[in-house]
């Protein structure tokens, strides 16, 4: 029924998007720093923020102009967090005035956005200089989805852009999303910054509560280290012009709306987590027999939060006590000797650890399976019937090279 | 008042140790791996245990020996954490039922602890074979102290070791300690071994109650990479050899004991985040001016666990804003606006944040400043008189190296 497509936020009708580099990075001109994603109209518009107590003006701003759940556009650039910084929230609306001015609409329609150092003050001169250029680069094409995926980028090293179809009362809606994410990512938004967009026909209210159910279960459960930054972002904008009835309740269509919202989501935290600074592997730990999902949630979480259980898989080791470990000090309860664990991917699977104790397995084997890209780590309890999947990646010397001197 | 001596755990009047190679570290015979520490009468005893609930099985078999608060003597292995691992309850049993046969005591007067690879059956023949050897060798010396110092370490690269004098009653009371700790270390007690010998004459329920209160603000405030073992054990043994009026209630004696224990644990642990795995830097957080001391505890651990803050600081890098951001997401709300941060070593001291915002400032001089063995991040807040200091040390390649084959 879920189709995947070709088009990241432009594959949605009436969306343009488009990215340059105007010189907020001004170590490289090659790489695109500011983006815009504008709508043909007005859309039902929701955002979830970071729940970091120190959050970055355009947090603040994008919070304010959402207060009527409409916008028309989102402004977005990197290179510069605006966070800590002087003059924050002037810069961002003026952000906002900017992309306005060009679009021809009121600056609270406009929605803002920042990814990168913390503490600077923002270039805003060369972000209100560049933004006509910008504007009048915006396309409705595969490619403007793809400068505003890469102008969002700071230490990514892939672009992360998906889109997808299904059916909602009879009518072929689409929605694409871009995302930006790498490092500073953890449970309850990390440093990412996430854009959807949609022609399905939906109520602020109710794309408000989609967004909420869809978060929890996809940008949620990532971690690349633990850090949850000022800057998290993740927007949906609906233009409504796939000619569906509009969802304005909890109904079948809005069912619908959601198990692909989720699909998209979850494919764009994925590409997150697997893109984590330096990371080799991505980790996907599924916790089975837990008492319910919120602890299968919490212990998974720990399992891929874990440092050394991080450290083991980029060793290609594996060493299954630093899994239950990390389980042991979740601050869930449960029964150590009821747990089993495997180590999973491409190339096999091989059971470690059965009722709480190790067992003899193949070293060789072992080492081949977790040597694959994609690993996987199946734990199994006897808790109950809570299941639940989160994702990371491992740490490597290259992530602790690029955060040993990113500001600098 | 206090005075700092040598000697370790045979500094207070009563102790022997002792420390050999028997072959439970099967890669390095240069190694030593056992370790054993004996009064020459019973003693008060105290332990603190890991809060994890994986549990290691010397963590079972000492708790139950301690119910009489009262012990003899404690074995220690290192190279086999005797955690998730076949028999192992058994094996810890058989640990404390040879050291008890060498001292002429009974198995239940010996507390037991192992600290190394999880879910690796432990090779008890070798230990019950060198156990005669290593009674043999129990001396009341400094050299002794030193062997039994380096028998329980696993990845240290120092050894940990600490004897303090004070007066109590008019006496003089000594009190030593050994310590290992170097990864999974983490608030909670980390994979940390911490055994500690005094001629103090206090009552079992009051030497539990002291360390408990001293390892709250001592061991539990360190953190090396958030993991917190399955392993975790600090014991206190009172010999009462130096002739103060025993201690039975929290009066004035009581608490010049505590503040002699407190300053004890807490250059112990200093040591263990010093020499932290790969580490390179100690990094000391002071918070102050948070509502109330607990505040000012979960903020300081905040910013010495954040990976980003550790990496910034293995780059000497100035980057105050992971500091900000690493207080964000601490869980604790305050005024983001009003928070100073400052940066210090025995090369100065550079104001980087004042108000929630950057502060211009030299960036060689905090080059400097961040390029010294040991470093000071100062948070000042204006929330209130609530002081904190936490211990942590950078992230560094070497974690990876060592963190990515441990096991094989």
């Amino acid at each position: 029924m879920l189709k995947t497509v070709s088009g990241g936020v432009c594959a949605a009708k009436g969306f343009r998007a488009a990215g340059i580099h105007v010189g907020v990075k001004t170590h490289n001109p090659e790489k695109k720093d500011l983006a815009m994603i504008v709508a043909d109209q007005d859309c039902a518009a929701a955002a979830v923020f970071t729940t970091n107590v120190v959050k970055a003006a355009p947090i603040h701003v994008s919070r304010a102009h959402l207060a009527d759940g409409r916008a028309r556009a989102v402004i977005v650039n990197s290179g510069n967090a605006n966070a800590c910084a002087p003059q924050g929230e002037e810069n961002a609306e003026r952000m906002c005035a900017a992309a306005a001015k060009a679009i021809g609409c009121r600056p609270e329609e406009v929605l803002v956005a920042s990814t990168g150092v913390i503490g600077q003050t923002l270039r805003i001169s060369v972000i209100e200089e560049g933004v006509p250029q910008l504007y009048d680069l915006l396309e409705h094409s595969e490619a403007a989805s793809d400068a505003a995926a890469h102008a969002i980028m700071t230490t990514d090293t892939v672009k992360k852009e998906v889109a997808v179809e299904t059916t909602v009362d009879g009518k072929t809606v689409t929605m694409g999303g871009i995302a930006k994410g790498s490092g500073m990512i953890h449970p309850n938004m990390g440093t990412m910054l996430c854009f959807i967009t949609t022609d399905c026909a939906i109520s602020p209210e109710m794309i408000r509560e989609a967004l909420l159910e869809t978060a929890k279960v996809s940008f949620n459960r990532i971690s690349v280290d633990g850090d949850t930054s000022t800057n998290d972002t993740c927007l949906v904008l609906a233009s409504g012009l796939a000619g569906n009835r509009e969802i304005t309740d909890k109904d079948g269509d809005y069912e619908t709306f959601v198990t692909a919202l989720k699909e998209l989501c979850t494919r764009l935290a994925r590409m997150m987590a697997k893109d984590g600074e330096g990371a080799r592997h991505l980790i996907t730990c599924t916790v089975s027999g837990a008492r319910d999902e919120a602890q299968a949630e919490t212990i998974a979480k720990s399992v891929i939060s874990s440092t050394l259980t991080k450290a083991a898989i980029f060793g290609c080791d594996a060493n299954w006590g630093r899994v239950l470990c990390a389980m042991g000090y979740s601050g869930e309860q449960f029964d150590p000797d009821q747990v089993d664990v495997s180590f999973a991917s491409s190339a096999g699977e091989i059971a470690v650890c059965g009722k709480g104790r190790g067992l003899p397995f193949d070293e060789d084997l072992a080492k081949k399976i977790l040597s694959q890209d994609e690993v996987e780590i199946n734990i199994q309890m006897a808790e109950g019937d809570g299941v639940c999947t989160c994702w990371g990646c491992d740490i490597t010397y290259d992530y602790i090279k690029i955060n040993g001197d990113y500001r600098t």
